[in-house]
């Protein structure tokens, strides 16, 4: 009976979170099952995954240093619980199952690998060589491959499934380069012309190819066509037709297929997760169904206990709730109809609205229905639920006492306008304040008084509604609210008494000033179109979280390939130091190139910080080609008689980079904003 | 009689073109209306249209210019091209009617506005005092307000419609400019840091906000974030923060909403000319409808008589095939459901596949159908239509004779595959020959092969396929093929016979390497995957058309105020010519500056072509702040004590049409390649 009960439980559950993992039925082994579901173990296993990526953070080159014994100690720490996780798993599911999962063979084969590097590494270190810790670029392996990162898997099999379309629309993207190149070789190879550095313009096919693929991404527009352009404007019409075919036309067919894939996807997994879940909770049913009748019910004390086993947490009234839901005709049963529903149940939010007084109302009822509290109360009410506290407070009817809903309908008042009002122009002088110099005393004096007018509002709202609803879980912008003026209380309060000692923080008084900013962003909410575009972003926010880790996985291998192939070849050096090293980037090569002009010295890989800021420049494609023709110079001096090859290999690096991102992940992103304004609007 | 054939005639050929146009019944306007229509009317207007705009390259400052006297003649003969067109439309359209419409109005108004523009500008040349031909910005009004520019105007209308949308994103989106602007201020604005120019960095509001705003287009990063980098690399979590919410969040939110509103319009459009389409055509029902039996039905005769009013040109098997659509029964009248259906069916092209023997099957039978004759035939024909001309190239069922589709089904034959393999091989070893230095004679011996071989290509297929059946309509691939081929071989001739003089013309020389090298484009034919995406590309070209008329309009309006402010500013002089001025642009003020140093004196408004190329280069949107800058600077100190004023003027133009053209143009763009490829998909 209660392995039974348990067993339903872990199918309701694993509808409930969309969770498709087959599991062994014995009684231990959906004990574990359960286990390994829990929350605390799932954090453990997140946590131990971020462990292992950030220890590229204090590893060589390294933004904070440690020892390699330390970072050492904590990588194998943190393989041993990837593979008692691995355990654990291979304890719940079937044998065979496991053995043809190939998340469980990646994440062996990674641990392995990382041993093995680790040990190589280690031996080569107590004979100082160093060797490259290569299996460093592997780390994402844990974040993608653990059953818990469904969403960010489903993101990547989502991309692969795309890659067929996409290969064939690039093909033919290289094949038109081709054509452009070959014209170009043509048109310009024997003229003789010279770049604004003096090099040979156009009279490499592979250096045009290069020099048309960066085009594609606008970074040398305009300087790439301005000999040709000297020469005669005619032959600007070639680079328009090349901009108009290949940067305009093409990537805009990338993002339509790359779209048209992501929503045809999206369809099909809505239909799998749909199947999954209607047959895991019929089996859940079969498990626990009895007779009553011609049909088969699930009886109402089983039920009970069923939802206290699947949520541990849920309050009676709630658990109440659903019962009455699933149980309309109070029979004592609920029938399989009602019973699939469950999940889908369970995932729904109940937000309890003003069930409860407000506690000033009960400690002080005279005080808080005095008129002139009433009239505070009405000027402060912008918005009031329809039911639930009416005008008066006092107005509850009991339909509103408990609702399903993640939203409450509003009504405006004029007196809760005029006070939004008048703080909507309470920060737009605040802004004025903020944009003018603060040095005056007045202004710094200012800063408290507003300080205090939006301690003041808070408190008035806190008067008003009740707290805990106030302080709702969807509340965003009270919470943000709250947040903003709390934290930037307290880091003005700490700016000050650090002052007053004479002590000047550069970071207290920069998060005080990021804080002071950010207040004004409270208007938004005042205006109606603008909330809905911010609401809509908002609720992305989840998905975009999905996105985070997909990018994060290639950002980060990117990073490592990048450090082991190209650190300490640029240095930033400190230009007020004086050192004759500083206006190169201590690096001789770079004497008088465009990279150190530019001052792009702190532009390296000399630790995973940079490696990621540069990575991301490069996303943005501007100056990318200069970023790379100078790593890559430095390269090709270091790497001498492999000159021409190192000088390739850095541009492979450079190009699949952009391949990977620019093409791919940047169109997933717009892809998926597309996607959620077309369902918001 | 006549009259009524005449105006159900003309409301056929409304509801085919999908015109909509109120005209007068009289018999003299329906007559008149006809006219208005008829083809050489419609080319005449945009005969003028485009001459009107061409002039631009001939008046100052000009391309190739012609006195001023020349230009104002011809714009005084476009502008009575354009009255008369207009009294034209007001005799057929009522009175009313015809006052209320806002594009006769418009086209009215910028008449005697030109007018009064040349009165002015020739007075004052008079006078040798230079003006300022503003009239010219409104050239682009008669593009748009003929009733022939159904489509652009129909653009126009869904650019109007998005702008309401497009304001509040893009306010959401200032207003996020403006608090991460004074986030810098504040962050660094009293840091005393330094931009690589030596210039503060950051420390005047206006200035961070353009700068910001430059980094949303990508142009200045990552130069706009090393002096903060440098100083600290926390804070290049500000720039990132910046430019992942306003460059990649709010970029394609712009074009979630632009293809939003695009799809949207596109459907009430198509919705709106569905009804027009009905209604007009039960208007040509109801005037030649006369009662048999029950029914009202239109007689066969007269059914006849309308078809070819409408269609003059129409083949007399064509007007058969239509009736024998229309009137299924074969009863001798066309019923309503029918007669409404005959709008489309003249829209619909016929395509006759084989109805004619080959001529030389004609000519010599026994030679054409003689077993080396088929084995060629064989050989050749890489696909075949499946009815038709069989693989013997005489079996043609009745039922094939005339079909009414715009694409005929074919089958593989492996001797037509190892035909095409052979050519597709032939063009690779081509493209390798290009590749190679041509100097070599055996090379320019084997370019006269290649070209051979192709023209044998040709000939066989024109042997194997019935001519008019090869040149069809929509057999694009075969024109392409064809013309390059000829054009090649023309082209190369030319250029023989002038080297053989001992000159040497450039001009056809490119002309040659060009269509060389276009040739190769034949392969794309061979790779079925290739086919689908480029003839889903050249199937939107009509439509493309349409996009390039808003481009064209857009872009000409920019021009002509950019000349009008600019031109002169920044002079391109040959630097072999070893004048000083060379190295400034022939302005002292760009000593030393990017804009010199990067030789981009040729970007300039000097003329049309020299402007509408720069406008090119400010919509791929890359170093547009340095051309921005320059054409600043020298403005600035041209005007002189007015310098801050036409500075932020500048900008404003620059910033302008960014806007327009970037967020607008191009993403509707985008929009529209995304539409299409998900209806080809
Ligand atoms: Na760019």
């Amino acid at each position: 009976e209660d392995r039974e009960l348990l067993l339903a439980a872990a199918y309701v559950s694993d509808a409930q979170y969309n969770r498709n993992v087959p599991f062994e039925t014995s009684a231990q082994a959906i004990r574990l099952y359960h286990f390994y579901n829990h929350w605390t173990m799932r954090a453990a296993t997140y946590f131990f995954i971020w462990v292992d990526l950030a220890l590229a953070l204090f590893e060589e080159p390294a933004v904070f240093p440690l020892p390699f014994l330390v970072t050492s100690i904590a990588e194998v720490l943190c393989l041993t619980a990837f593979f008692g996780r691995l355990v654990h798993f291979a304890k719940v599911t079937p044998q065979k199952v496991f053995w043809k999962d190939t998340k469980n063979i990646c994440i062996m084969v990674t641990i392995v690998l990382t041993l093995i590097d680790l040990v190589i590494y280690a031996s080569l270190e107590a004979v100082n060589i160093r060797g490259v810790r290569w299996s460093r670029a592997l780390r994402p392996v844990f974040l993608i491959n653990f059953p818990e990162s469904r969403q960010v898997r489903r993101a990547f099999r989502s991309i692969r499934n795309t890659l067929p379309d996409i290969l064939y629309v690039f093909l033919l993207f290289l094949f038109s380069m081709m054509i452009f190149s070959l014209m170009a070789l043509k048109l310009f190879g024997d003229r003789d012309l010279r770049t604004v550095e003096g090099s040979p313009y156009f009279t490499n096919i592979l250096d045009i190819a290069f020099e048309l693929y960066v085009l594609v991404t606008t970074a040398n527009s305009p300087d790439v066509m301005m000999p040709a352009y000297e020469l005669n404007w005619w032959y600007s019409l070639y680079f328009i037709a090349y901009i108009i075919i290949n940067t305009y036309i093409f990537m805009s067919v990338f993002l339509a297929v790359v779209y048209n894939n992501y929503r045809k996807h999206l369809k099909n997994e809505i239909h799998t997760l749909a199947y999954l879940k209607r047959h895991k909770m019929t089996e859940a049913f079969n498990i626990l169904k009895v007779k009553v009748g011609t049909e088969f019910v699930v009886k109402e004390a089983r039920w009970r206990r069923l939802v206290k086993v699947v949520a541990p947490g849920i309050s009676s009234s709630h658990l109440e709730l659903l019962l009455r839901i699933s149980d309309e005709g109070q029979t004592g049963h609920v029938d399989k109809m009602n019973f699939l529903r469950l999940a889908d149940l369970l995932n729904i939010r109940v937000v309890a609205i003003n069930i409860k007084k407000h506690p000033l109302e009960t400690w002080m009822p005279r005080v808080y229905q005095s008129s002139t509290s009433l009239l505070v109360q009405k000027m402060v009410q912008h918005r009031q639920p329809l039911c639930g506290k009416g005008e008066l407070g006092n107005t509850r009817p009991s339909s509103c006492s408990l609702a399903l809903s993640s939203f409450s309908p509003w009504q405006e008042s004029l007196g809760g306008r005029i006070f939004v009002w008048v703080y909507d122009v309470i920060i737009l002088i605040n802004a004025i304040f903020i944009a003018l110099d603060e040095k005056d005393s007045l202004i710094s004096y200012a800063e408290w008084l507003f300080l205090s007018l939006y301690i003041i509002e808070i408190l008035l709202k806190l008067y008003t509604y009740e707290p805990s609803a106030y302080f709702g879980r969807k509340q965003f912008w009270n919470w943000f609210d709250t947040l903003i003026i709390i934290a930037a209380l307290l880091a003005t309060v700490a700016n000050t008494t650090i002052q007053a000692r004479k002590y000047n923080s550069q970071q207290v008084l920069d998060i005080v000033l990021i804080l002071r900013i950010l207040r004004l962003l409270r208007v938004i909410v005042s205006i109606q179109r603008f909330r809905v575009i911010v609401t809509t972003l908002i609720n992305i926010g989840p998905t975009m979280l999905t996105f985070g880790g997909l990018v994060l996985v290639v950002y980060y291998a990117f990073a490592i390939i990048g450090m082991e192939a190209f650190h300490g070849k640029v240095h930033f050096l400190d230009p007020s130091s004086g050192s004759p090293d500083a206006a190169v980037c201590g690096n001789p090569a770079l004497k008088d190139s465009a990279f150190a002009r530019g001052r792009y010295c702190k532009n390296n890989f000399n630790d995973l910080a940079s490696s990621l800021v540069l990575l991301t420049e490069l996303t943005v494609v501007n100056q990318w080609h200069d970023i790379l023709s100078e790593e890559e110079a430095c390269f090709a001096l270091l790497a001498d008689g492999f000159a021409l090859a190192t000088h390739q290999a850095a541009k492979l690096y450079f190009i699949g980079f952009h391949v990977v991102v620019v093409i791919l992940i940047v169109n997933i992103f717009i892809a998926f904003i597309l996607e959620a304004f077309f369902v918001a609007y």
